[in-house]
């Protein structure tokens, strides 16, 4: 609710061009900065820019903008450009200065995982496998680190068309800790009109449909699956009955 | 936004105390189920057990109820009682089924990483120091794990009046691998009435103010403080100019 206040206050909305297209209902006649991807620090610049000539600027990502989105990336230019900023409510605004809200939203993680049912019940790290800003080296050394510890596993952007082997790495180094048979959650799209959901044996995750849109739930040793749901229970059923 | 309307559209409420006084506003002449904290296997039972006679029940978590929160042992319930269950839209409701539906929240990493700025902008794992129903050496191997592969650490359940020196071996564990002026965000009630919020150097961990509300961000090797502000930069700046 939150979320849509700020875009409605807003004099200027940012954001990459897909995600503006999605709340275009909410946007209409305000002054636009859309790029494409890969475009994401010339459009955060424009959106810090332009907030800086006093105008209300509402930069959009989705899913929560803190979660490898773009909240970081506005941050380390408002620090690297020197400008002063602070929190909404922490002192009157000053000339040259900003004030800076991040509005949380519901990340994929969340989304994604109700659909599934409840696979984020117990400890979990999330791991990206886009080298692109990060050596693959230390991608895989996280994902050995987490497998090992027995994490369940959050896996986003796991495959695009150039990068297609990452997400089978990620499959092998789990299959060294945990059984063929462990659930994994796979949502496409989640809330959105291309939504799938799905949920495929750790052996069998080479075999799945997906693509850049698609978050994937590695269960841990303990998360099950039960009819059209993938659950991590955090250990009641060692210490109560829940039968009867 | 679907939250209040399930809230609205239920015939039960079922939740912690403090959590079902906490939406007391629209509530209002339902029946409730209200347990107090370590009686949640009680609580959820009632829960799927009222919802067998037909029943609308909303069982009610804060933040995301699907982490370390009441959505996993929900299923575990259904799953261990033999339920049949779907999700909502998944073919007709038969007799003595449940339709289940989880409504995604914003977790406290995503509220309480917000007000920090943007700490969770690249991998993050989260770690829960409550050793109630998880043994002390398997958080411990968890710790080790994440610290060493450069995860943000988000710390849940950091500290209660029994459990004292868990955060202490937490940061003992994360200056093996990371400065001592890494930064680590401490939000003490997101969003609510008492929300408090700050950021220390890790080597000054053992003296923040913490409790069983506080929700702890460990800083990686990159995390940089500026002004009231905690981000993780993803890598731009190593690849673009973000000053001009």
């Amino acid at each position: 609710m939150r979320c849509v206040d700020v875009i409605k206050g807003a004099d200027v909305i940012a954001g990459y061009t897909v995600y503006v297209d999605l709340i275009k209902g909410f946007i209409d006649g305000k002054e636009v900065i859309a790029t494409t991807m890969k475009k994401e620090v010339d459009r955060v610049k424009a959106a810090v820019e332009t907030a800086l000539t006093g105008k209300k600027v509402a930069l959009v990502s989705s899913g929560d903008p803190g979660i490898y989105a773009m909240a970081g990336l506005a941050l380390e230019i408002i620090k690297e450009k020197g400008v002063s900023a602070r929190r909404p409510g922490c002192g009157a605004p000053e000339e040259g200065s900003l004030t800076v809200e991040v509005v949380p939203g519901i990340p994929a993680l969340s989304s994604g995982g109700s659909l599934l049912g409840a696979p984020l019940t117990h400890d979990f790290a999330c791991v990206s496998l886009s080298d692109l800003l990060t050596p693959w080296e230390l991608i895989e050394k996280r994902l050995n680190a987490v497998a090992e510890a027995d994490f369940v596993m959050v896996i986003f952007n796991p495959k695009s068309k150039k990068r297609n082997w990452q997400l089978n790495k990620a499959q092998e180094i789990a299959l060294k800790h945990r059984s063929g048979d462990t659930p994994v959650g796979i949502v496409k799209s989640a809330m959105r009109d291309a939504q799938d959901v799905t949920i495929v044996p750790l052996k069998d995750l080479h075999e799945a449909d997906v693509d850049m849109l698609t978050t994937v739930f590695i269960g841990n040793s303990a998360s099950e699956g039960y009819l059209d749901f993938m659950f991590t229970p955090r250990g009641y059923g060692k210490k109560y009955d829940l039968k009867s």
